[in-house]
């Protein structure tokens, strides 16, 4: 008994490279096993509750394109978008999702009133996750829609906007709990200032710390097992947001103690936004240790906006998870689509093909980044170039034993004059381009 | 005696707002009291060695335009430059100069005797210095330039450059302490990477932690009463540099316990490259508490590289101003011009020419400031904005005393729904108006 | 009698730039002459309807803001916004203003009843600015917002929506006459492509000449006497639009043999966007003949969607303005500011404010590009620059009267080896920081 | 006999997809037949002189980091230089190289001896050419390094460069006539302005025009066959460039009447720039009829600046042939690699490995593109997309015989309301990733 939104689709099934039904998997093949671990495992997809079941489809420059029979703010619609959005998570073959208070039910008149909906969809969704299968990578809170949000939700001049925003948290954080969320995300898209002429930005980092020192004492309180990631991004919609990207966070969790408390979930649009690569971001935070989980859309990268597209560019992509590898690999976390149709894409169908293609590239990239891991394509000539830093002496260096002076000293006695080496970089190009 | 480079320049002189000589000053008026200090005092003005003396002219497409009689690399032309330099400091009646040592004297085939070659100069500088009253405010090293640092000098993969990067500040920072330096700075310029395929990040982070602890070390030990500063840059020359901006120099700093040790100098083309305004980094760094000094010069918005032009939007230098002066004002650092003539500026004064318009238009912009922190003209609408974190209740909040749970207990109870009020931007932006 | 919406604000009067009053201007003293000229008729400034009175505060990641008495789709609300937006342009003493079909009345069911609809309200503009004295600046027709644009207007790859693109057209032409307004603006938002892979670029481009070229028909068959705009902007809501930027849109109209039949309507925004200054864009116009109008808003540097600010950076906006003035001024174009508050700026007075100090800043603007050119500041420089060109052989050359052959043999022949001048940008700049 | 620069390198061959030899090609088969056409025949591959032999690797920031035993102005050294470039044109099998006058021959005091140096070097370049087969795709003048040209070289504000450009460039086509170069290419690096202030651009907009006519005259005269063509780049040296991209030199040449006689040789790295996909770019050429040639080098999307850097992402290049193929391939054009090893990459095989690996990237780019050609992939969805422009009465709105009114009334009378239909982006995104 389906609600029929999306046709005849039957659940997408693996087919191999030359299938070409759009509704079949050519590269994800769930049980096949990658480096001793089947694909499911290492991927972890989730689903995005917001946009493929809550956004209309518009711009900046226009409204509504899609035409959905939940779209209204009512209960019963909520239900009805539960039963497509589960709907879709078993077509596809998807074991996770992910979703904010604001997606999954219509905001009522007072935070109670909102909290009790809330309550009724999560009785839903526990129901359905049951029945399905599906779990739930993480869930959050929409501290950026609505407009008592405008002018930041931890970050206020105002401090009932702050208890707003703890109160919602609280609560988001119980039902992601008591839906075995994997995670708790927290996006500050509005933490941030639109002008530093009305922003006192010292103060507003300060009641940025408490909010999340705040969340992870109740986090622990409740015995949430989850792990807490902030997602970074470095403006849109504000002008400037506070958590730009993964070394300004990890330099906020220092400030405030919280490094070994709090990870990162990772977004490929909001890496470029930022200036980065996304592989930068994943190997900084694998670096930092505070690696999470990842947002695997695409940015178009001539576009100074989050344009949210499903992933298709598969050598990037590999390159991508030959970090999330190299890093050991989806603990908590897994692989998201924070991705929306184009709003011209208006067939139900299109919402199954947008996820299809985007996780058989996602599982083409894993296998290239594995077959690269195996055979030590990159790791290996990188221990080579390092190899210096294997003598006596320079780890006397690095380990601190040598001062300053003595160091000099050693340059001027053995006449130390440096003699560069190529970089290689177009050979270790091509040597990616073997597995891709 | 001089050496006629200038011709018949003399020495600039304040002559108010409605002079047009191009080589008088119509607002700098070193002696003039703004906010109980002498503009000299505040502003502290810098000459770089670098870009106005050592710099042909050449860009990526196009080699030398400017034909200067000092250039070539002998130290017979090292010291016609140093005479210009000075007699250029002097004319212009700037207090302060800074360099590299690359900038000073011609590199020799061994360490050692390029050291002995900066000594020279460094006598000749110690006795200009004596003569004119100019001083240093920051000694620097140039480990950018020579192929031997092509991948990185304390982050290179190979540990003699590591240690040749080590003698050579050392060196650096011995002259700079000579000549009564004000600041010392490190500038990463090559502490990045080109592509993640070669590079192994976390282990460049650490040997550029342990490099800057030697340095701060060192400082210590030598009675080095000056600053030690980093200049943020994201890119340029390499694809990414690990100081990236003031959020990640501060994340770097934090991980290796130098927070309280060293300081930043932030430069307003490098803030904009990595995305900022140069008020955001101004602002970051005073919320830090890690302000050092600035490179007041300008980027151009639209070029995705360091055009490093002489500032001349005093609407926006006075914001940078306030934001100086908002945090204290200048302990060591001041405000050096890290400018360079556009390479069709062929003739000698266009060096003075772009000095004296710099130089006015930071004075226009700090006596803009100065007015509006005596009139409250921002801070006094931003205390009202905040006005509501001064209740007792928003004050246990902030300081811990409120669990997640107690709050969201309170919003329930008092039903609290926050009342959006207005940013007011375009009020505020009409007041900076009436100052600028 | 009014709406009561503005409070107990009063027409705004020039009160001279010692006023604090953030209800007064400055600087722009209406009948003051300059250049010949009262400020009035040099500025020509008018509202945009759709960002003062239709825009509800969204942003792509939370909803509306702003709380206005005549939201809602009636003809009702329509009347009540019209009799606000008229109080708003007395109450500022804006000459002009400019609107959308959709900004004005809610569309209906049909073509036939939206239309009778825009007739209604447009009988109350014409009665309106017999009462007020206010004029329109432009009409045009929204043609982006509704999801039957979503895939673009004239070059849709359905004909049915090039016609009723077309009959929208008509009509918006039709009432912009009737009201005697005095251009007539197209703005192809969505003529453009979200993806190559869906789009005939070369049939587009011929569907959007044709489309053009009727557009001009019809305006001589009707005798409307304003001018044909084009407005460019070469990305957002698109991927990429096709009236890219002013040369873009040149080598359009030269294509289709209407460069001299329509013009453009430039905005700095979208300037901007385009990778170009402002005043890059107003002197190419002037040099290919085809500059129309303005808008005159501001984006913000680093954002990379169009922020559509109120101007307020003096400096810039002088420039823009010698560049107006430079071309002979507007004929039958103007000053619009296709500017929105901040969503954050809630007040009504907010709304007076915004405009207010962005004329004020235009007045500043004009009065120093004024004072520029009877100067000679600029242009006099300009002129001895390219002196040589004034030589009869350099004539000669220019003018085609010698070949490519005579030239080489002449630089041969007479050993020419050019010597390079200073272009002295730094000089001009100090010179243009004298008059702002 | 060889100079041994490359050591004991072999001429690469084909070896198949599964080579791991770096100096082999996995995929470029000069003669497998694709499309009816040997691969050799279809890509027309090209080294480029310069980036490979002239640059010593230096960047804004630092100098040399490559040592070529031919550094050094003399005409030893250009001729051991061309050696070595032979050499390597052989050794990788690349049909075509490209030249500026001043990468092959040290400039000299005069014109005259300048010309007579090239003279030497272009002899023995006929003569190598018919060693050993390799074609001349492209020559070009150098108009942009020497300090004569900073401020512009047919722009220039000095005739003098004018008739020195003139002189220069007829040299230069006399001499790529003689090589039997297919085509004749003008880059205008220093064809534009620095700044606005000092810059007459309608002036100078009307000295390119003439100067141009006065190339494709003499190019008619002397009965070059080639094809001239103009390489559109929007900033970079300069602040703005005349040839801002391909739709701004189609106003171009329309305007001076030359748009039949000249074509783009279209760089992906100066389309990113100009903030355009490489497709569009190509696409937008075959519309206008105007495409010529490709320089097949790879931006990185985040500099700000021409990165030239090997191409290696493959579906990005599928996607850039697809549009060479659809518009009929390359006439007089090719594939040349405007591309510079990163610095470095300094070992003599990196030259090889760069080159190899780009090629072999086009063939995969190349092969994927034909077979989405045969299969109709994209080319089928697309024409059904715009099939309603097949009725009759579509038709005749295109053809223009019908007015505004008559469109407009049938839209009332039929109550035409258009149903938007999925432009199945997505879809058509994961059909390409089938051949990629």
């Amino acid at each position: 008994m389906t609600t029929g939104f999306f046709g005849d689709a039957k659940p997408a099934k693996y087919e191999g490279p030359d299938s070409t039904n759009p509704l079949a998997y050519r590269f994800y093949n769930k049980d096949e096993v990658v480096l001793g671990k089947r694909m499911e495992d290492h991927l972890r997809f989730a689903v995005a509750y917001w946009h493929s079941f809550a956004w209309p489809g518009g711009d900046p420059f226009g409204g509504q394109t899609f035409e959905r029979p939940w779209f209204g703010d009512t209960m019963e619609n909520a239900k009805l978008k539960a039963d497509v959005a589960f709907e879709m998570f078993s077509l596809l073959g998807a074991p996770y999702y992910c979703f904010h208070d604001a997606d999954v039910r219509p905001e009522a008149d007072t935070f109670a009133e909102s909290a009790a909906r809330l309550d009724d969809i999560v009785d839903i969704f526990a129901q359905k996750q049951k029945q399905t299968g599906v779990k739930l990578l993480w869930g959050t809170a929409n501290l950026f829609s609505n407009r008592r949000f405008m002018a930041g939700a931890a970050t206020n001049p105002d401090p009932d906007v702050f208890a707003y925003a703890a109160a919602t948290v609280k609560k988001c954080l119980d039902v992601t709990k008591k839906l075995g969320g994997e995670n708790y995300v927290l996006w500050g898209g509005r933490e941030g200032y639109e002008t530093l002429l009305n922003t006192d930005m010292k103060r507003e980092r300060e009641q940025a710390g408490r909010f999340l020192s705040l969340v992870v004492d109740y986090k622990k309180k409740i015995g949430f097992k989850g792990a807490i990631l902030i997602e970074p991004k470095p403006q849109e919609p504000t002008k400037h947001q506070y958590d730009y990207d993964v070394a300004t966070v990890y330099g906020f969790l220092k400030d405030f103690g919280l490094e070994k408390e709090v990870k990162v979930n990772i977004e490929q649009g909001h890496a470029i936004l930022a200036g980065h690569s996304f592989e930068h971001e994943l190997a900084l935070a694998n670096a930092l240790g505070i690696f999470g989980s990842i947002d695997m859309n695409r940015n178009d990268y001539q576009s100074g906006w989050d344009t949210d597209q499903f992933p298709n560019n598969v050598p990037e992509m590999a390159l991508a998870y030959y970090h999330v590898l190299a890093g050991g690999g989806f603990k908590t976390g897994g692989t998201n689509f924070d991705a929306k149709l184009r709003r011209q894409s208006l067939d139900p169908q299109d919402l199954l093909i947008g996820h299809i293609g985007a996780m058989d590239c996602c599982a083409r990239g894993l296998k290239a980044a594995a077959k690269m891991i195996e055979d030590k394509a990159l790791s290996g000539p990188l221990e080579e170039r390092y190899a210096g830093w294997k003598s006596a002496e320079a780890k006397a260096m690095l380990s601190g034993k040598r001062s300053l002076e003595e160091i000099a000293e050693r340059v001027v006695k053995k006449k130390i004059e440096p003699q560069p080496k190529s970089g290689r970089q177009e050979y270790l190009e091509n040597v990616v381009n073997r597995y891709v």
